[in-house]
C-alpha cells in the first residue's frame, strides 16, 4: 500500500480503525504521579504478539566477542533498577496539524508515566564484548507486519553511546508487576528522555554492528521531513511539553468544559526529554502567568504544576506550555512536518464558566 | 448542545475526541481466556473520578427499613465471589451502521472478560431491607458531566428481580487486583449478561424505589429506537457475537491481513447474554461451516472457537457468527437503530493468502 499524502480532509476509515485500537491516556489521568498500567497510552505498530516466556530468549550477537541466549530468569538475576520515566509517543498531536498526516491520529493524550523496572543495557553488552568498530546496537522486537509495503519484525538502533548511558533499561516490570502483554512482555527496552518509537517491546535480539542501521523504522519513519523526499533529520528525544487536567466536568460529546465560578487550582503535568522543565506558564486567552512547578518524580519523569484562577462567568480558553533549561518552549502553533512528528504546541481547553 | 441527528458524512472531530481516550480491545488480544486489564475495552462518559477510597462510602438508601453506610473495608469483610464476566459496550458497532450515529464509534472492538471478585448485591440489599412496594434499585456513580443539556451523576437501574440475581456482585477486584480507576475503584456493579453500561462503575449510592427510575442513562440513552420520537425497547443483555484474531499479519495503516498458504488454525471467541451460545460458524467469502466450540469459561464469559481453514492464494473475506440456545443468530447486515445500540452484524476480515 502506498503512503497516502497529508490531508486536509476528514479522519478517513483507516485513521480510525487505529485510533479505535491504540490508546491514549484520558487528560484527567495526568492526576496521578505514576499513570494506573492500564490507562498508559498504548501504541502498537503490527499486533501485540504471543510470546511464550518458557521458550523466549533474548540473543545478543553481531559484533561481539561472546553470543549471549539470556532466558528471562537469567536477566531477572541481573543487578535491578527502578526508574519513573515519562513515554511519550512522537506522534502525539499528529491530528492537531494541518494538513494532517495519515497515521494513528493522537490530539494530545499520547503520554504515561511508569516506574519501570529492569537491568542496565550497559552490563549485558559489557558481558558480551562489544567488538572494536562497532558503532550501533540494533534492538529488534517479536512484532512482525507491513509498513509502506516493507515487511518487517520492528527494529530501531541506537549509538553506543546512548545504548551504553546507565539509565537505559531491559525492562521486565511496569509499576511492580511484570509486563503487560501490550506493554511488551516479556522484555522491552527502556531508553528515558527519548519518544516511544525508541523503547522497542517484545524484544528478542540485540545486534551490535559496524554500519549505521538502515531498517524502516529506522531510516523511512520517525523523521522531521518536510515532504516525501526530504532527507530530514531524525525523531530521537521527546520536546517540551505541559497539559492540564481540563478543569470541571464535561460534555459527553464535545467534551466542552463546564466549571462554576470561583477560585479554582489547575493542574498539570510537563516534561521534556531534552532538558529539565524550568517554567510552566498557564494561559488564559493568551495571557501568561507563570504556574508552581513542583519537584519531578525522577531525572526522566515529569512533574506536576499547579496555578491559581479566578473563574469568571463566560468562555474562556485556558492554555498551559513548558520550557526547558536548554531552553526550548512550546510553540503556540504547530510545526508541521511531513509524519506528523513532535508536534508539542501547546493545549488549549475550552470551558464554561458559570 | 443538542443531538446530532445520523450522518453518512466522514468521522467528525467529536467522535475523534472520544476515541482517543475510549479504549478498544485489539482483537489479537481475543487470544487471551481473560483480558489482561489494560486490554479491557472502556468507555468512560464524563471524565474518570477521582475518588478519595478511605472517605468513600456506599450508601444504601430510599424505600429500605435500615439506610446503610459501608467503608471498602466492611463490603471487602463480606461474602467474597469471583465470576469470569464478558462485557461488551452496547455501542459496539456502531461505526459500522450507515447513517453513522455521532457518539463513540466503536467498530468491533468494545469487549473484554476479566475475573470479577465482589460481594453478592443481594445480601446487602436484604441487610438493608426492602420495603413492600419497591420495584426498582437505582445505581448511582461518582461520574458527573452533561448528556444531551442534562447535567447527572451517572445512574441506572434494575428491576428487582434482576437485582437480586446471585451472580449480581458489589466487585472491588479485576482479575486478582484492586480495580484500577478506570474500571470503578473502589467499586462497580457487575450485572452478568448485560451490556456495559448497566455495569455502574465508581458505585456511591443504591436506592431502592417506587417507581421505575427516569434518568437520562435509563430512559433517554440505550434505547433502540429509529428515530428520535420513537418510544423504542429498553438496552439489556447481551446480543450474540463470535469474532476472530485476525489471522496472519497486519499493514499497519490499513490493517489489511498478510498469511502464507496452507492449513491454518483460525480462532476466535463468542458470547450472548441471552442464552448459552449454540454454535459458531466460520465464513470464507459467505460459504458457513460449523467451527469447534469449546466450554465457556463460565456461564456469563465467552467460550473459544475453531477453525480449520485451508488458504489458497489469493484475497479472501472471511467472517463468523455465533447463535445462541435462544435461537438468536447474528445478521449479516447491521440493524440500524437510531442510537447505534446493539449492532452484532457478523465480522468480516479480509486477507491476503501468498
Amino acid at each position: 500500500m502506498p503512503a497516502p499524502e497529508p490531508t486536509t480532509g476528514p479522519l478517513t476509515p483507516e485513521e480510525l480503525q487505529l485510533a479505535t485500537r491504540n490508546r491514549g491516556m484520558p487528560l484527567e489521568a495526568l492526576r496521578y504521579d505514576t499513570t494506573p498500567t492500564g490507562l498508559h497510552y498504548l501504541l502498537v505498530h503490527f499486533d501485540i504478539p504471543a510470546v511464550d516466556a518458557a521458550a523466549w530468549r533474548l540473543r545478543v550477537g553481531g559484533s561481539v566477542e561472546r553470543e549471549l541466549s539470556l532466558s528471562l530468569d537469567e536477566i531477572r538475576a541481573r543487578p535491578r533498577e527502578t526508574l519513573a520515566v515519562t513515554l511519550e509517543c512522537a506522534g502525539n498531536g499528529r491530528a492537531r496539524l494541518v494538513p494532517r498526516p495519515v497515521s494513528q491520529p493522537w490530539l494530545n493524550e499520547a503520554v504515561g508515566t511508569a516506574e519501570w523496572t529492569g537491568t542496565p543495557l550497559a552490563s549485558v553488552l559489557d558481558e558480551a564484548g562489544l567488538k572494536p568498530g562497532t558503532v550501533e546496537l540494533v534492538f529488534t522486537g517479536a512484532d512482525h507486519g507491513v509498513e509502506k509495503e516493507l515487511e518487517h519484525d520492528y527494529a530501531r538502533s541506537l549509538s553506543l553511546a546512548e545504548a551504553t548511558r546507565p539509565q537505559v533499561l531491559l525492562a521486565y516490570e511496569m509499576n511492580g508487576r511484570p509486563l503487560e502483554p501490550q506493554h511488551g512482555f516479556p522484555l522491552r527496552l527502556l531508553v528515558p528522555g527519548w519518544y516511544g518509537m525508541a523503547h522497542v517491546k517484545w524484544l528478542t535480539r540485540i545486534d551490535a554492528v559496524r554500519e549505521p542501521f538502515e531498517g524502516y523504522q529506522q531510516r523511512i519513519a520517525y523523521y522531521y521531513r518536510q515532504d516525501a523526499d526530504d532527507p530530514g533529520e531524525p525523531v530521537t528525544r521527546i520536546r517540551p511539553r505541559a497539559l492540564m487536567v481540563p478543569p470541571g466536568f464535561p460534555d459527553f460529546l464535545t467534551r466542552q468544559r463546564i466549571l462554576d465560578s470561583g477560585r479554582v487550582e489547575v493542574s498539570g503535568r510537563a516534561w521534556s526529554g531534552l532538558a529539565p522543565v524550568s517554567q510552566v506558564e498557564f494561559g488564559v486567552e493568551g495571557v501568561w502567568t507563570p504556574a508552581k512547578l513542583e519537584e519531578p518524580l525522577g531525572k526522566h519523569a515529569w512533574c506536576r504544576w499547579t496555578a491559581a484562577w479566578d473563574a469568571t462567568p463566560g468562555e474562556h480558553l485556558l492554555s498551559c506550555r513548558a520550557s526547558d533549561a536548554a531552553g526550548n518552549r512550546q510553540p503556540t502553533d504547530s510545526a508541521w512536518n511531513y509524519q506528523g512528528m513532535g508536534n508539542n504546541a501547546v493545549q488549549t481547553v475550552r470551558v464554561l464558566v458559570r
